[in-house]
């Protein structure tokens, strides 16, 4: 949570379209990779970042230019320059803690997704992959050299894929796809917590499968933000008039709102259920506390008495009679046991044993 | 919740259209058979997987073609050539994980429905079944050899039966009220297992209530997931302006949407019920655990200070004129036994005894 | 809860327009009565089961067809096919689970209310009111001989009433709204058990209070049920189009609404006081703990050290030179009646005592 | 809560348009006073009840005619019919429990609002405020003789005020605009008795603080139930095209409305705040709890123990060789010192001490 | 929450358009400054307030009109008075309990934000801005000289700012961004407080941060309060066809709005997890009942008997053979030992150690 760049509240007060990167600080050097096809031809290149400017302009087919790296703000203020994007477009690709969101600014569109996947050491990490489509170009920006975005390029590199007829449109669907698909991913990791931790709960909870709880109530609520407004973006743009989206990738966009729907509905099952589990901890943490109580009133209850009774006879004073009686001790013995097996007795009929 | 074949997760990064089956893992190799009738004519077949294609082409009456398993993705994607599906479509009948929708392809419309059965077991099943409904026919798509459609079977042998006189929509109506029709099954059974909880709970609440409690919250959401899709599944096919679904058909299918809220309504209270099992549970271990604390402490209370007492007399101060008086002894005894009364005296009032 | 005659789900799998009988069995043999009734007419008549059908073909005014018992199923076929009632009416006429609703069939409206009333012993019986409004009739078909519509029958009597002038639009509003009426009687009675159910729980709150709570849920549950969806109905009823239902009925109507509303918002408010009961049952078993526990903790805490201290002096130590001194013993006293008024005095200050 | 008049339920059956008094049973003489005036002239009179009819008939000006005391009905139905005020009109207010609502007759709106205000004992009193709206009149109807509307009289016998120079429709919103001006003072209260509360529940949480966070619950649901309709009733007026409501009062109705909606968000954010009440309340009974076990177990701890030593060394073995030792009695008591010593470090370093 | 000036209540019963300060009582003199501004020019003067009335009428570009202080009513007056503003906008700025809102009054626009930040004392302090926009002025009241918006005058100050080539629309934009971009500073003092206890409630629960807890959440319900109505506000503007709003701004406007939206999320995830703190507090309550319990368990556990068999031979008994043996002592001893490590050993087993 703790962030080491600049934080969103400092960029208060400064005007609209100020581009300033918030998020994580980064010190890698973007790198701008550009694939331009079209149904014969395939042409792929790491751009110096000066010269990012302008590759597609004029070139038949479609052309993807993917910015990896939203931290050197002057970049993207030169693309924005250079490719007519409008300022606060601009500055929505520096401040990665956007939403996801749909805008349309006629001659291209403005998408924001959110990009979840796992770092070697298995967190869970997100980033922001910004989308500017245009009617025959698709810009990707997101934050570090990694991402989900490979397969798209594999099947780009198949000259018989589908995607190498299709038009930009098509691009921006197969990278959203991607991303969402990529979902899928992490709901399974926590599906496989989840039962890990309901094991544990059964076995033995202890404060750490609180804590575990916890920690899947939160990341379920940040999937849920992630997903719910992106159910709204593709669904704005199956029905959207833009001419920029083709009829025929309509279907496709259906496919993947459906994909979103499925996302949502599991993480609205995940989060019932480990609300279930909190129930189940708080419940089962009373039961061990009867447990207890219940030990701790039969060892009591069977022993207060007995030792009030040997203390009776541990008194001192001279005119005790029973004490001098021959049979008095083994009396004292027989009710003892009596008494015990009378508690013994009573336990059981209570079920407490 | 484990599936044995292949995950949802797997399948990310695959182009779109991409056949894959995703679910519990099938060796069993599809059946698939074909009905096909008219008022006058009926005729059955089981099909070779091979030639299933083209079965219906210029029949006239309706032909239903159904096909049990879905883990053949070849037999899938040769179905979907031949009958002009289209491919995101063959590929979500493969996923057996989708929810209840409806598509409308103009030619065909295409309905995802969740089938519930009890398997020999007693374990409630839960199966996909795809519907592709046609203008004359109806293909249906289901995983297991298994399932609820016979008395849609039979009443189709009869040649009296209304359903011989009526089209494909009436058909695909039929098979989804079969579908709606095994929920309220479904639900009785739940009923059941829902008083049989609640009596057990009344008689001795233990941890084993917990888990019955939380396996019926379970099903009942898997439950609501079913049917609550399907509610608008159906509202959409009852308003629609698809040319395959005849005016006279409407009426039948408000209905299952009668049907299916009424499911919805018996999911929802049997919601609340369980959840107010819940409580039951947790104020039953509080009232117990109330229950052992009065014992112990009505135990603890009267032999505490006794056992003072008799500590008090078997002190061996040299001078402690008491222990040399005659009436010692019985005067502790009789100090004790009023003591113990007052005590029983005060729990008696506090209503604790 | 337990049902006696068929259940739903044996239902299951028969075409739909099969008339069953779901619900309590009945042996009754079901009565017809009549009432036929214009400005100045009014005839009343009990009919042979067999010539229920055609009466009121080609009569003047309005003629009000009372079914009480709908198990039997020839009778509503025959009905149903006299009157030109479609088969899926007549099958949810005969399945007394039904959700309020309403249906227009363009010659006759179809209405499904739940009608409750309290039976000799004081129990909530819930019955099935069906309505078919006809521009001349209404056919109301309900499960026993009892009913809750007396004054509307009273009223008919009354030639001066206006009920005599009107259509059978207002007629069939009669009905409804003496069913609506009706609730308020059901949710008084509610309304005296939940004040009755707080006395006893602020008195000596124990398991039977929480029982009684759970039941008071359930009944506002089924209470709710019932009110909610008829909501809808008269709420459609009330801006219809259908020519069945005249202008002037339709602020009659509205009344209805309101009292609806009304209902709900009552159930609605005793749910929130309901809910706020379990609350207090809970907090005050914990009260009690704490209160048990205080005593304990007081006992245990006073007499533990001192019966300590007269165990030390009871030890056997040859060289124990306090045992031999004069005041050793009043010494002790002195020592342990300090400690325990401290005790006392901490406790004071704890307030505990 | 207890109602003393008739009950809503004993009106069950009864036609509709039949002017039953359901409410607090009143015996008070109902009083009818009426202002009539116009920017110049201003009359006020008190009526005989006999003569209240047709007063306004053919006058200049506005006429506002006030009745208190609704449970004559008499007096009601003779205004009704020579008012011509629709029969369901006159039966809803002579049936106090009537929710807030708006329904337009064309020649008259009729307004339901809930009047709050305390009465001598400091009880918020509620009643029902009715409004017959005309072109030229407002007919108030309300329960008892004290009512919130004096600041109304008292602007209008301001010749200079502005209310002076406007019609019917500005009279009826200064009077509503009256009684939802009177909630904040209501919220007032409510909102130092909540604070009150607060700070007993702080400073020695007790049964009664949970009984008056239940009353707090309660009064504010009933003042939600006041306020929510009301807000609908509003807006329709605000946007309605009655010709009764002229243009220029719209704007004063937006403000009535904003008044009603801050009324709303403090009763949401007073809910919120009580339902937090609760959870204080029953954690500082757990917290309690932990203290009071807390204190036994440390008492428990160090001396049982100690005290089980002790008993040791008053066994009456004869071969017990420390009991002839020397130094024995010191070194059994320096072995205690050290065992409590250590307890106490142990409870220090758990931090129960 | 208590205040010091008038409070709302009192208003109660005044006529409509009544300018009344309600809010904390002020006695600052206001200020009226004024901003002048078109792309070339800028003039910056510190009003009497005497003369605030009419600074710009006739000017060309933008006019800024800044007051400081809404209590003095007749200063408010005499604007509204001057520039036409309709007497119920003047009462709504001098009220300071309006919640957000956008009024449209043809010629100008009336808004209400809350403007919120830090004290001195870190204290978050709630000011009400109202703006109201007309075609060539922006005039906004706040109530103290203390502000969020001197970024925006940091920026007018700036010849080549393109708020100086922009109209009063935009200035409005700029003044509801500085708003919201305070907001975020607000959130993250927010997030590091919530961090804090977070902290804290793991290492050490105690009622402090049971109050934290509470603290936090009136905070985010305020926040929630001033943000929730924000967003239709902005949402109102944006698609608003009010010739006021140029359709340049509409652009930035969505920029605010997204703003809005993340603050929305922000406070709503917050809920969240403080929701959750009081969970764990709660179970970490009873976690610590538990641990508590087990070590008085264990103690009582192993010494009651233990204690019961020093009692038994310290029995004064004649005739107890056991006493004489010569291995008695140290067969009780062993016997001892051998009791307390099978408790041990059982306590093992059951996890309790």
């Amino acid at each position: 949570m703790r962030r080491l760049g600049m934080k969103r509240s400092e960029k208060a007060g400064l005007p609209p379209g100020t581009v300033v990167h918030v998020g994580r600080e980064r010190t890698a050097k973007p790198t701008v990779s550009v694939i331009s096809y079209d149904g014969e031809h395939l042409e792929e290149r790491v751009l110096d970042t000066a010269e990012a400017c302008l590759v597609f302009k004029g070139r038949p087919g479609v052309t993807w230019l993917n910015i990896s790296g939203v931290h050197d703000t002057k970049l993207l203020e030169e693309l924005g320059a250079c490719y007519g994007i409008h300022p606060l477009v601009i500055e929505d690709i520096g401040n990665t803690e956007q939403r996801p969101k749909l805008e349309d600014y006629r001659d291209y569109l403005f998408i924001v997704l959110k990009m979840l996947y796992h770092d070697e050491e298995g967190q869970v990490v997100t980033e922001q992959l910004s989308l500017v489509v245009g009617p025959n170009f698709v810009i990707s920006f997101h934050e570090q050299e990694k991402d989900v975005l490979e397969p798209v390029r594999t099947r780009l590199r198949n000259s018989q894929a589908r995607i190498r007829g299709q038009g930009a449109d098509y691009l921006a669907y197969s990278l959203m796809d991607a991303v969402v698909d990529h979902y899928f991913v992490i709901l399974e990791h926590l599906g496989v917590d989840i039962e890990e931790v309901e094991e544990s709960l059964v076995a033995s909870p202890s404060t750490s499968e609180l804590a575990a709880i916890h920690r899947l109530k939160r990341e379920l609520i940040f999937l849920r933000k992630s997903v719910w407004p992106l159910r709204e973006v593709i669904s704005a743009l199956e029905r959207r008039e833009s001419p920029l989206i083709k009829e025929g990738t309509a279907v496709y966009l259906r496919d993947v709102y459906d994909h979103t729907i499925q996302v949502i509905d599991a993480v609205e099952s995940y989060r019932d259920i480990v609300s279930g589990m909190l129930d189940t901890y708080l419940s089962s943490i009373s039961n061990r506390l009867n447990e207890v109580m219940k030990v701790l009133t039969i060892i009591a209850t069977i022993f207060i008495p007995l030792t009030f009774l040997v203390g009776l006879y541990g008194m001192n004073f001279r005119f005790m009679p029973e004490l001098g009686w021959r049979w008095g001790y083994p009396a004292v013995l027989t009710v003892m046991v009596v008494a015990a097996a009378g508690m013994v007795a009573y336990f059981r009929r209570r079920r407490w044993l």
